[in-house]
């Protein structure tokens, strides 16, 4: 079963599995690459990421090179961005911070058509990729809150109560940080593990779908094997730099004779 | 001993070698990630890269974060874009297929100032980034021919001679594509090996210094080792593309058991 | 008599009527074709147009090309990018959603400056277009609201005593949407023609002017002949997409004989 | 049958006919909306459309949103522009100008790989998308030459037969202005439409495809029934100028009373 | 003593001045040309500046021409913005209209990492400008609150002692309109001149930091040598159309008769 | 009487003489700043300026603000440029090193529609702004080759006899370079002068406007004094720096004691 937008939450249902692509270069041609590399779903960072609604937009348009979902950190839980990506074409939203219910309720609130929220209409791309996309929109959007403090961590069962969310994004760097840990995204704290898993734990209780960062292809593999719906493999920055050391590493290293 | 723009001859003189960055994706944030990666001198590639001038240009500004030789390999052997390049602050010329004196006059007369060419005067970027530029331009200004086709193997020591020309640069792809092989960064024909070499050696005979493109880190190694003064590692796409697929590959196996 | 930034308000008060040119597509080509097609106003959107603050910039340099009044809808009410449009030129702030009193005193606040709101002084581009700007910008800068929910029609009356605002817009896909029914530019439900209706009393009443979204020219007709002063006719978007589509048709059709 | 890079030449020898979406406007959202509205093919016009490398790159990017074989209309007969669109990903290349034989076999040697051209081999873009792309690229990559002077109205025969071509495109207006004519989209002075038949015609003898630029709908389907293998629909900057007029035309009438 | 990022506060703390080059032009181009001009500081204004973020990445990019710090001025006290600004490299933040306590309370939170704000990790570009980027972001990151509004100035000695504060940043013509004056970067009057001076005085009691916005290079003079720690030249746009217009009534002079 | 594209010859022909503001910061803000500093005409320099097609395009856009005639000068004396320039809405081509009279009958051949040039149709910008412009083009478009080698001095004569340029250019820089003199545009070296004079001479006898490039209002004012018709006041990028140097230098002073 191939993940696709229209299909986003039968396809976790079934116990499928995803990888998802994260995206922090600004730029139309690594987005492209990315998509084309073979993930399951693809994520524009608006946050981290080196990215503005412009670039952003571009790279959306670049990444119709795969059937991928998808998705866009936004910078921050605030409507004007939120609904700007969604009318760019995003069907998912990603929020960083989402530390009590009544922020878990702004963001629903800018992703939601009425009655449910308060999305302003005028789907401008999104229209032109979805066929009746305003009746089908409850569905085909995806929206995500970040746990990923200590704050949410105390409240996420009350976060996960708030009607219009698909479902939960774990960030390990941001939350091992709130608890007094280094940040890292590759956690071994066994604080930040055992949140980790309590949120994860949560979600499955209130019926929603969970993803996690990560930044390995090793932790990638551990989370979805811990029972995430899904988990991102970041940064396209980091594996850059990484690939262009050990190749330059490679071509300072004396040759082999013959 | 540093390589840099003021003492690139007298680097290559004494004997040191060099690792050449080489970018294709036209994007400021991947070439200043490029640029700190601790390459000895660094290419903005125009021909077969993703990469036009206002682009490369960019590229040239952000490339500050490091102080090494900043070359640009121009699309043709056109005048116009060779001038403008120089101007936009690159201390080095890499054309791609000269493949006869007459092209390697053409070359050197669009980026020697007169009496040696016809450069026109204006080098407004330039001329912030080199105090003294115009007087000095005939020892900054590095001015590569590509060496790259049957046409210009049989033509190579006429070529070399041509006043004004620093180096040769040899693109194995072309070379092997235009001897009838199939065109690959990791030559193994050895017809195409013969030709690289017969290269090399023509240039030190003529008093040139000689690089060439390169597939990996290890073909990189192993040119150096024969001899070339600098050779270049590509490409920035390749690299980045290899990278997500393993990074993907490792987090699709299922993990270990603990 | 001519619509200009100048006498935006005497070209009402003597009961001209206007039509506004609507641009969504993030392009200044696209833009200066606008401004030369003879709108009497121009409007780029920031809210449901795939534009940023960059290229809206750019857009408004681009419709330099028209004498016309150049209106930005921002994409939310937030003063930072009110703030910015209007140093960037624009004369016209069409801000959506503004729901209570509350939200257009903090949407007046952010567009007129000291003593009646707390506008930051920097007029980096209106200065240069406006002799004595700052002076002049009360009678200068319009700012509209827009009323397109439920909760800003029960509140419309409150709203529109809010002193700073030149007027309201009325947006009613939005406004159907929230009163229950399908979002459209084309509203045939009686409640959603009611309550444009009412929107339009109640600024008759309260002495502002009066605008309204439109999906087609018939409709600009109609709501000028309603009263509204000025009508939009949107989206480029979709006249493009239209006029694509007719003229594929048209070359699909078998040709006459002759 | 659908129109693929990949049956490029079995579509048209099968006698399918083909209407191009011919894009002007430097715009990724502008392209996205053409590359949706069902085309069979689709061109970024890089001579008369306002559309540089970069802009023209990004296009193509956009417009993987259709399945359709991109062209791109390179500004000049010039090696390194040609083989950068190339390298780009545009599989089809349509040159103005090419007004002798010498000329034709010019623009052979820029876009077809050895032995029959020069093409430099580094298909950044291209690469990615068609699997296997060297060895293919001789039945993948299309290459028009356009016959729109008198000049090579006279040599057109001598032309078809270089090698390398696959078709040829006709330029009406820049034909009829040539031979002394006002220039028009809408050609019917009688020498002009004798020349596009005898164009036509022998291409055919030549066993070549054939393409032709009209300026509206009902010219497309003229020529398609003509013989023309596809016919161009242009441009989209009058189109959407038009369509803007019709619609504030539209907006400035007296409504109807009720 | 050289200003530099890792030496910022030592700098001022040892009685060093020094002078600010603030750029609203959004442009690399000038961003270098300003860069490469030997102020000890550099600033992007996203506020007044023709600048969103695409654009002040790529300046801040561009400024590595030159080791001074490199400051934003955000457009507004919203996190999304700081927090992005600060992970493109900035290492200081100036956030206009900082009128109460709370508001600064705000701006630390958005600007310090945990315990002492909120700040989200991941700072994709400032990681790789400063080794153990996160560890030393206490010291490395200066942040700066404007005053600038009577209210800003009554509540001043509350605000400053908001920890996490490094400073304070005086905008005189805000301060001034707020007060009931033109506002000017060049104040006389005697009430904006001591409110000004009355900051300055309490940043010295409360320990803190003081810069201001200057209107000439004798402003700034004057300042300094009044107590301020920098000052800023601006507008990079004030001084170019000046000195056009400078340089344009020379070329209309009549020349002199030799 | 003021400088218009409509009457630029007539302008000249009574006597008049014009100040041309000169860009080479990529920039429609710096663009649009030289457009309203009062200029009789405008340049964008894509030879020295570090501007490239794109952005060249929304300079001129940008220079909307101004009626001033806006000309281009090309990178070189290439076809394909000088067209895409000229669609783009430029009335004027200053074209660099025009050194033979066959160069010269190549540019006006790109330059000038059937019969007199083989300029290719297709004026998508420059047809929006110039009602029938096919017909006037010959009036309308200026064509001026730059003399600023030894070159072409010796040929002065001859290449002002082609028809179809509308005057000649001094480059008083490059002419200075080739004639064995510092390349400079204050030019004192009694050849360079002689030179001048020489080229003003001829297009005198050869009834051609002529024009020069300018490194100070005073060179201007005294250029036009001597005859010319149009000096060029260059650079922006010039004046910029020594703008920032001397209110940097003003700044660093010691203020006054009072
Ligand atoms: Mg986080
Ligand atoms: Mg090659
Ligand atoms: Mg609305
Ligand atoms: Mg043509
Ligand atoms: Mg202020
Ligand atoms: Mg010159």
């Amino acid at each position: 079963m191939r993940l696709t937008s229209d299909d986003f939450r039968a396809y976790f249902a079934a116990g499928n599995k995803a990888v998802n692509g994260w995206c922090c270069i600004p730029s139309m041609v690594t987005a492209e690459i990315v998509a084309r590399s073979g993930f399951d779903m693809l994520t524009v960072d608006m946050q981290h990421g080196l990215i503005d609604y412009q670039v952003a937009l571009a790279m959306l348009q670049a990444m119709s090179a795969s059937p991928a979902p998808k998705f866009v950190r936004i910078p921050w839980n605030e409507p004007g961005i939120a609904m700007k990506m969604l009318d760019a074409g995003a069907t998912g939203i990603v929020c960083p911070m989402v530390n009590t219910p009544d922020q878990a309720r702004a963001l629903v609130s800018a992703t939601r058509y009425a009655p449910l929220g308060t999305r302003s209409y005028g789907p401008t791309r999104a229209g032109s990729l979805h066929p009746d996309y305003v009746a089908r929109s409850g569905g085909l959007v995806q929206v995500f809150a970040m746990i990923e403090t200590a704050q949410a961590l105390a409240h996420r069962d009350a976060i996960m109560q708030v009607e219009g969310l698909s479902g939960v994004y774990v960030g390990p760097a941001d939350l091992g940080l709130s608890l007094g840990h280094e940040p890292t995204l590759q956690p071994d704290a066994p604080e930040v593990l055992e949140a980790i898993g309590a949120i994860l734990t949560s979600a499955r209780q209130a019926g929603l779908m969970a993803g996690i960062h990560c930044g390995s292809g090793a932790m990638v593999a551990n989370m979805l094997h811990q029972g995430f719906d899904f988990a991102s493999l970041s940064t396209d920055t980091g594996m850059f730099t990484r690939a262009l050391a050990a190749s330059l590493a490679e071509a300072r290293t004396r040759p082999e004779t013959t």
